[in-house]
């Protein structure tokens, strides 16, 4: 063999030996960084795994893996009140000038005078009056703007951070994790579907047609500029509870091989994904850190975390201890 | 330089000439085989070269390349009366063993004679009955499993073939074509959308979570060999006409840049799809061969295309004559 010939021959078997390598180090590299090591993240790698396995019995093909996510809680803080109860009490404020009916009428006088608590002693009915005079009478394209406007510079009243910097390092890793094998991932939350769906796919990498969520009614309309879809107040879906899986049937008509949450508004769609026949994964985000997140569960007014609890350890479900299983809360 | 090397170099430049000859012969490959030449196939060609080539004034980024399409009369045929309703009429008689009750009550007495005609007099009541009486009572999986087991085995009445063979060649390469170049199909029918979920994905490519469809509620239930979704005799969502944007807004939550239909049924999709910001394409098939397919258009009770065929010009709508520009019509 001549000498050119030679370095030819070595120069290839180093490009080989690279690549190796390269997979090698890929395949090394820790899909869950911020996740201590223990039994909730073995948990996680070892149904990932089973699944994935080609030829092995609980192989499932990637079309049929869905994973499905709560968004309040599980994927993004949730207290001391939901974020768009927080965007509902802003927008009150900015309409305000246009309602002057507002200054005598309940829960948005004491809104106004900034008395949150007084104007949610009215309960679900007082919410349900805050969110129709907020989030209805525009177009679908002008709610997706003022929903854009206000998550890109709202700041969390404790934190003082925007909402969208307040999701779990841990579970982005997690959406990632899964979609690098083939999972497709889902929001499935109690939270209003036009609300989420504006940032969605910056913050999780989930699109706008993979978001399942609570909705209010729409109608089509050909105006002179063109159809628009107006938003009506009057509820057409609650995403919570037993609406989890009839949401998830609705949008997605597969039933999920992994689901993700962290309260009873979840336990219904845990249970429908888990009962399913092969190999299932089912989650609980249990909020035990006081000190980097807050700590709540059983008697918590949002996101109350008491028979999925119970139920929990009779199914399987992994139950995720923030403050022992997450190295980290926020990306920051 | 040696001879060894020569070969090798020679060998090397062949490679890299096969390869890039592939790459032309895969480019030259027409993807609408099945669609003549003319102006209707170069308006799909052009539509999606624009959209798709770099840095060009058109171009739309593949996530935002949705595409939908209407199922009955656009992907599949629907005469002389929808696949669905043949369904239907096939459960009653499968069903008319359990309800003794039927024998004297319309539509269902004359059904079970067989004589369609009359029972169907009643008209959008008489259907609504049969299709409540024959697609509620049971769970979500149960239904699935009929639908299945009656498309895998029903023939048409005329060509005496089964309904997904009935499907148009010319479309499916549609399909493929918008695929390959990164589009996320959707079907968006006034059919049921589970009726349709089943075999969408074998027989069309679309996967269920990307079927639209109408549908009628359901009910959570957790019974003892675990949980179901219930199937209730309520209508849930018309995803007809000014339905259609309401639809695709509801499960999409994006705008279509492209929308195929074929009816007047369809006449609000294509105005939400076409009047969107951007380089936006609108299809309608017209059904012109009496002798291969069928030829109706304005005065039929099926599939009627008659304020959208006038619309049609004015909005720049693709309208494709069956007759003339497919060289095939179903895929045998």
């Amino acid at each position: 063999m001549k000498l050119r010939e030679k370095v030819i021959l070595v120069g290839a078997c180093a490009v080989v030996w690279l690549l190796s390598a390269l997979v090698v180090m890929a395949q090394a590299v820790d899909p869950l960084p911020s996740w201590n090591d223990g039994p909730t993240k073995q948990s996680i790698l070892a149904f990932v795994d089973k699944v994935t396995t080609q030829d092995a019995p609980d192989f499932i093909p990637p079309a049929e893996r869905i994973a499905t996510f709560d968004n309040d809680g599980t994927l993004w803080a949730e207290q001391p009140m939901y974020c768009q109860l927080f965007f509902a009490l802003d927008r009150v404020k900015t309409l305000a000038p246009q309602h002057p009916e507002w200054k005598d009428k309940e829960p948005f006088a004491s809104l106004i005078k900034g008395d949150v608590k007084t104007a949610l002693a009215g309960g679900e009915k007082a919410i349900m009056e805050i969110i129709m005079a907020t989030h209805a009478g525009m177009t679908t394209q002008e709610f997706e703007q003022i929903v854009k406007d206000w998550i890109a510079e709202a700041k969390h009243p404790k934190t003082k951070r925007r909402y969208t910097d307040m999701v779990y390092q841990p579970m982005l890793e997690l959406l990632d994790f899964l979609r690098s094998n083939s999972f497709k991932t889902f929001i499935v939350s109690g939270g209003g579907i036009e609300f989420m769906r504006p940032w969605t796919e910056a913050v999780y990498g989930i699109p706008p047609e993979q978001v399942v969520g609570s909705s209010i009614k729409t109608k089509f309309e050909m105006r002179k500029d063109g159809p628009v879809l107006v938003r009506l107040p009057e509820l057409n879906f609650n995403d919570d509870k037993e609406g989890k899986p009839i949401g998830i049937n609705a949008h997605i008509g597969r039933r999920p091989i992994a689901a993700f949450g962290n309260s009873d508004g979840d336990q219904q769609m845990l249970q429908w994904t888990t009962t399913g026949q092969g190999l299932r994964f089912g989650l609980l985000v249990h909020h035990t850190d006081a000190e980097r997140e807050w700590a709540y569960d059983r008697k918590s007014h949002i996101g109350k975390l008491d028979k999925a609890l119970d139920e929990a350890s009779a199914r399987g479900w992994t139950i995720v201890d923030m403050k022992k299983d997450w190295k980290v809360i926020y990306p920051h």
